[in-house]
């Protein structure tokens, strides 16, 4: 019965992947029709970036480092590569999230509007720190070789379960952060419209709303999914980076 | 080493009905306090029923009938009853639920705003959409006799899954509402402070965000720990309710 429910893994993951794309191009198609572009100048044109860079990084790039192990390729040989590709596709998703703070704090400063005052801020925050957090306690349990295996053991349902977490706290701090924008953006007297009469671009971003919520469902559904998940011989799986490498 | 994380079922359980409780009394204290109570007259004294009945409902009523296999009771003798209780706690739940929507439509309505236009709504009302065909397909596959046990078989993984996916959709309904009211009801000019200058009020509401995350977080924790599971052995498993129940 089971077999009935089996969707094919390859073109699941073509279309999570065509589907994140989507999603960053209809962030940067937002602030670039109705939002005024990008800049780097103290400008909204600056805080332009922050959305498209914490989709790009916290969930699209973040979606694609939770799901290396999940590539049947990730599955045969040793797991080395695969985790360091899974800590790098993290470690440049962490990049673009910071540069995405500071453009959002850089624009704040510069308008002389304060910072840290909305639930959507204090939910974002607390996400990147979370990231930030995970991250560390990644690399050094899973990629440094101190870490005693029964450490590994302990650590690594928490790694997961905060990997899923994460994400969901991502998704719900952007349509947070969408909505959010929009009531600020079209305010009564806006042109054609304020947002409660449904102008474009408010069908536009609520659309990218959904797409975000939809591509974080569609990952955590790929992470949990027990026949997906990496199969644990133990025969070829590289514990620990030997130590040589380290120096 | 997996014994060291054990965390012991009814200690947590509590801790999480405790979170649930405060939840709602924030929630409710939040209208009552600063949003100047409860009527049902199309005012905003009506809309403040929509926050206290959606978080009682999509959260914290959906939480404890989700959680209600996980309680060691559950895993004994038949278990109809628990299903019958399953049922009922989440129709309990969609009750609260939709008088919480009637809340927000009878506001607009009275007050000549549009209905349905902000990502908060869509996105809140795709997660009831789905809640009530969950519902309505638990009930038709595990209560009512007719369906045969390799669909059941079938859709309880589905049906697992979207238990979970609706209860996180819901908390970023929430974090999206609570954020929406808080910009609405906090304008510059707003006594003591607008929402930027974080007046109680706005601390007050945005840790209830933060502690609907965090119990929604919590109960996705309970629902994922495999050992809190019920045994699934099949000998005290009433699989379905005799037909002559139904009559």
């Amino acid at each position: 019965a089971a077999a009935m429910l089996a969707v094919p893994l390859r073109p699941f993951c073509a279309f999570l992947a065509g589907l994140g794309l989507l999603c960053l191009a209809f962030v940067a198609s937002w602030c670039q029709r109705w939002r005024g572009g990008f800049a780097w100048d103290g400008s909204a044109r600056m805080f332009n970036w922050h959305p498209v860079l914490m989709v790009a990084g916290m969930v699209v790039l973040y979606g694609a480092a939770a799901l290396v192990y999940r590539l049947p390729p990730a599955w045969r040989g040793p797991k080395l590569p695969w985790k360091l590709l899974h800590g790098a596709l993290a470690l440049t998703a962490f990049g673009l999230t910071v540069v995405g703070l500071v453009a959002v704090f850089g624009f704040h400063n510069a308008s002389k509007t304060p910072n840290m005052y909305s639930l959507h801020s204090w939910l974002g925050l607390a996400t990147v720190l979370l990231f930030s957090c995970q991250w560390l306690a990644g690399f050094s349990a899973f990629l440094l070789p101190y870490a005693p295996p029964w450490l590994r053991a302990l650590y690594k349902p928490v790694h997961v379960f905060f990997g899923s977490t994460i994400l969901m706290l991502s998704v719900a701090s952007c349509v947070s952060g969408i909505n959010e924008k929009l009531f600020f953006s079209l305010k009564n007297g806006t042109a054609p419209a304020p947002y409660n009469r449904l102008p474009p671009e408010a069908v536009f971003a609520n659309t990218l709303g959904l797409f975000i919520v939809l591509f974080g469902v569609l990952v955590l559904c790929a992470l949990a999914k027990p026949d997906w998940k990496r199969p644990e011989d133990g025969s070829t799986d590289t514990r620990q980076v030997p130590a040589v490498l380290w120096g």
